[in-house]
């Protein structure tokens, strides 16, 4: 946790001026919550971070143009979970301007102001008669109470709720951060989306705001894998919204911000399908920060590598040969590799190990230990490579690979 | 198969003046067959082809650096299959070259016409001496017949032999290529390696014999995926030598050298660990080839589609999506999928499709049933994406994704 940032309770809607609601809509099947509404204060400034996918949905264009043309203001973003709205040609995008007209209306708002994700099956529309029946009990239900029930409407096959909100004193004046996030890799088929979002009352300039988020999910969503597959939907929206911040205090605002984001996305690696731990690799030496993240996810990434994990096999040759594919140069013999505290290689070549107390290291890190006590929870298998004497440094989070994983994956409609 | 080109016989030795052995020299501890020899007739030009990993093992180095250095020229190829000789430090090395001088002056040869490939645990170093006691017995099992030995011998944990040579009549002369090759995918921890070879007895410039194996090598070796991990020890190494063949022929030569590559990569992608099936992805309508075969390789390689697969789910979602995040431009609203014979999506969108029929046609092809009739065998799922209008087209080559796979490569030493 970045110093000076202190977690407490509410979710999205801690920090002050932020209204929030969940409602069950009838968008899904199951009767669980499926329709969410977060309300930034006036003159919020909201940083947008999408999928790079060609193949996107409607309401992930949509966001991204209203964004661009008010210069990163919005004020409200609609969340419906059960259809992700994706592949669904023109209808895609009538549905979801309809969506946030509607909304817009019951709010006060212009409909630019309004951003709208969606998660769920591929291919299938949203049913939007049932949404926009939704909108006004969602409206109705908006509070500064209301993070912990827009977080459960956002979920779709997660199996636990991730949020998290962080308060500092910053020149005197307490600031605090939410947020909320769902995903778990795609544990239905065409269950795919990450979605993300940020709540902060403390207010900086759009350009300067949009920077932060940035580098921040640079250093957090863009650092996890769990299965290496790209969602349709993938979107991260951070509004931030109040009294302005003076500028002596952006750095430690910043801090803030990626603690809130890497706490979410290690949420999301940690509900991965089938996972059983947390997989944190951290890589020094490189010429910069970019290589190091590159490297890390890249190892993180490794199909053998989690398996190995799976295992609890201390397997230092496939995380060295990961590494080795990642495509960002490295002296193979300025290589050293450590796991947990042991290590395993020095200058490039394999050092003598207590292979058992390698493997018993890894079986104590189990899923069901994490304590919040981020970032060296008893569920996270520590991976720590040095690839030579550069100033770059960079982390990456994701999970084991289980046959529960494949079963999950495999056995959906057969 | 490419028209014209007829299988043979006879493997790596069907190309006359070509000689091989494979014997067991006591590398592996299961007395398998484990060292393998290639001796090529004089003046053969050799094309190689390496791992981009930049943790290669020292022999790779080696066999690319004596390449370089003879313009392409070589005229043998030890293999030893237990050790890969990869991260083994500078004894790595001196392994390497001990090896191929006391091989050299066993055919009398230089050191420098000879070239080693290693396969087997990373890590540890060969035992040299009992790899140089076996040279004398090898050399002597050297025979016209001795493809099929020397493709026993190369083999680590794969479960088949992959070998096929082909015959042609090329302006009035037969003209034969042979070829073999191991690896599937990472079966045991740090196995890593695929290594092919290839024969032909029709020779042709040392240029273009580089230009046509480097052609052949990215429409096959560089277009299967097995679990996205590139090993520390590929290599593939193509030996030409006999009479000079017309250059009116080359083009009809290329097809006989990519038909062998292909069905030896195709071989490798069908031996995978734990696969059940091997999935081959079409593209077409990119702006080029190389493009169209980063989708199909993109396609091949995502988890999700290997699982849906693997569940014989016609999950067409995942497929689109996969194609969506390959870094290839296409327009997402020209987009047509077919699995097998049937249509799934058309300009964009899902079409109406029999769920059932699709998961038969996928139910039928499961491994086993290979006949030996590339590439519309028996146990493969065929998926063809077209993208665009483009000439750019593709295929690639992958495997279902197991809980088997999962399990074969996370109980190795728990």
């Amino acid at each position: 946790m970045a110093r000076d940032w202190t977690p407490i309770p509410g979710g999205l809607t801690a920090p002050r001026g932020f209204l929030a609601s969940g409602i069950t809509a009838g968008l899904k099947p199951s009767g669980n919550p499926d329709l969410a509404l977060l309300l930034a204060p006036e003159g919020a400034v909201c940083a947008g971070s999408f999928t790079t996918s060609l193949v996107r949905a409607a309401c992930v264009d949509l966001c991204a143009e209203r964004l661009k043309l008010s210069g990163g203001h919005a004020r409200a973003v609609l969340t419906n979970s059960g259809q992700a709205n994706a592949c669904t040609g023109e209808r895609g995008l009538a549905d979801s301007l309809t969506a946030t007209a509607a909304l817009a209306e019951r709010l006060g708002l212009e409909p630019e102001q309004v951003l709208i994700c969606s998660t769920g099956v591929i291919g299938v529309p949203i049913p939007i008669d049932t949404l926009v029946a939704g909108l006004d009990p969602l409206v109705a239900a908006l509070s500064a109470e209301g993070g912990e029930a827009a977080a459960r409407a956002i979920l779709t096959t997660d199996l636990v709720e991730k949020q998290i909100s962080l308060e500092a004193s910053l020149g005197g004046r307490l600031v605090r951060i939410g947020g909320m996030a769902k995903g778990s890799g795609m544990i239905h088929p065409d269950m795919a989306t990450m979605l993300g979002y940020l709540s902060c009352d403390a207010a900086v300039p759009a350009e300067t705001w949009q920077a932060m988020v940035r580098r921040a999910v640079a250093r957090s969503f863009n650092a996890i894998t769990v299965d290496g597959d790209t969602s349709t939907n993938d979107t991260f929206l951070a509004f931030a919204a109040g009294e302005p911040l003076a500028p002596e205090h952006w750095e430690a605002l910043e801090q803030g911000v990626t603690a809130v984001a890497q706490h979410l996305a290690r949420a999301i690696a940690r509900d991965g399908e089938g996972a059983t731990c947390l997989i944190e690799v951290e890589v020094k030496g490189c010429a910069d920060d970019a290589g190091a993240r590159t490297i890390a996810r890249t190892v993180c990434g490794s199909s053998l590598v989690k398996c190995a994990i799976h295992g609890r096999d201390p397997n230092w040759g496939r995380i060295v040969a990961a590494a080795g594919r990642a495509g960002v140069p490295f002296d193979p013999a300025a290589v050293a590799l450590w796991l947990g505290d042991q290590q395993l290689m020095q200058a490039g070549q394999p050092l003598p190990f207590d292979r058992s107390a390698a493997s018993h290291y890894m079986k104590e890190r189990v899923a069901g230990t994490y304590l919040g006590s981020d970032p060296a929870s008893a569920d996270t298998v520590a991976i720590r490579l040095v690839v030579g004497d550069g100033p770059g440094r960079g982390t990456a989070w994701g999970c084991d690979l289980s046959d529960q994983y494949v079963r999950i994956n495999a056995d959906y409609t057969t």
